[in-house]
């Protein structure tokens, strides 16, 4: 199987960041069989916003109609939890395209029935919520919590006691406060707190699942590929070639 | 990975058939490094209704309980459309216990927005969208189509060219005056018509993806034992031993 993997900001921490992560999902077995391709994604700053983020998944189209265009991959991962262009790149792709906010709310549904997302930067608790009334999951969202850590911080694990300490009482708190039965990493930058997170919970009596939204992605790009589907055109139609014969549907 | 896959009826003609379908889901590809046991299921007639469902539920959990026991597999998958004891299996077994009507629904909706059932008996049209409301999937549910062919027959594959014949056209109403974007075959006896109505609505010009739920439920087994995950004890936690703890709660 062949994927491409795209990030999606042109910061040079992200690309590093970037392949460290990939470098954690080798580790975990989860890219057996797997030969992937990166592409650093379109050069502009980190989105922190709405409208960053419409021009910004613009780049991101023109870099998906690329890679499919290649014929080269069966699969394309979108590396971030704001899943941007994710379904406009269907309409574009007739290959799966994944992204990892969709994926880790289909996988952590399969786990428990609420879950709470623990972020790091005020867009992804405006725009998460957005999503998942798109993606029907409205109702199995516990809570939204936010975690007073610098992402760049976080990314290069500086301070990393206080940022897991940090992380655990968040968690908690969503566990007692929110009823979370499953808990979502709403940061990709969080994604190498994982293991010890699930430690610490466990040593508090709670075994709940943390999901690392990328590593679902990755999950369910295997999986497609494997039960040999993909998006419905049904649902995400190509562009009609000739804008007149719409006059005619 | 070691797999148990359990039956859910025991008669002879589905344990013949289940076994047809094991082994076009090996051809597919699907069991490639998986390990199977078989489970013929509990020796009861085919559930009819929810009085044999819930009876015929406990002699599934029996079974469970013996093969958590046994320690030998790193997942159960439980095949049957209606997922007859998921839940109550979930909170007896440290490993995931997948059913085949969750996976098919939460993989649907990786796909689509919106889905059809087309199933063949009556209990499956009113326990599917029961079971659909706990799993918070109402709102994506199209429409349930039932197609008037004996199962028996369906499994034997007696008058094959009719009986597909009666599945496209019902696929096709189901997507034109439903809107449905994914078909999910609604009883595991149509599982192996899956390839040719694929084609045959290709051939109508509509390329809807065609879900066979025992296939999903396969292939969501095989993603949670690679990430190294199961179900939250939160959402589905174990019995308590001591009774009278209860009053400590």
């Amino acid at each position: 199987m062949r994927m491409m993997y795209m990030k999606t900001s042109g910061v040079q921490l992200d690309t590093d960041y970037s392949r460290e992560m990939l470098g954690m999902m080798e580790a975990d077995g989860l890219l057996e069989g797997i030969e992937y391709d990166f592409d650093p994604g379109p050069d502009v700053p980190v989105v922190q916003g709405r409208d960053a983020m419409r021009r910004y998944e613009c780049g991101i189209l023109e870099r998906v109609k690329k890679w499919v265009d290649s014929d080269r991959y069966d699969a394309i991962v979108i590396q971030s939890v704001l899943d941007p262009a994710l379904f406009p790149a269907r309409e574009i792709s007739p290959i799966p395209v994944l992204g990892c906010l969709e994926s880790a709310v289909h996988l952590a549904s399969m786990l428990g029935r609420r879950f709470s997302f623990l972020c790091t930067v005020p867009v992804e608790m405006k725009m998460i919520p957005e999503n998942l009334a798109v993606y029907g999951f409205t109702e199995k969202l516990a809570s939204m919590r936010c975690i007073s850590l610098p992402v760049p911080e976080v990314k290069k694990r500086l301070n990393r006691s206080a940022q897991i300490d940090a992380m655990e009482e968040t968690a908690v708190m969503a566990i007692e406060e929110d009823g979370a039965e499953v808990v979502i990493l709403g940061c990709t930058g969080l994604s190498w707190m994982a293991p010890e997170l699930r430690e610490r919970l466990k040593e508090r009596g709670y075994e709940a699942p943390v999901i690392q939204p990328v590593w679902a992605a990755v999950a369910f790009a295997r999986m497609l590929v494997r039960l040999g589907m993909r998006h419905s055109p049904l649902a995400y139609p190509a562009p009609i070639p000739d804008p007149d014969a719409m006059l005619m549907q």
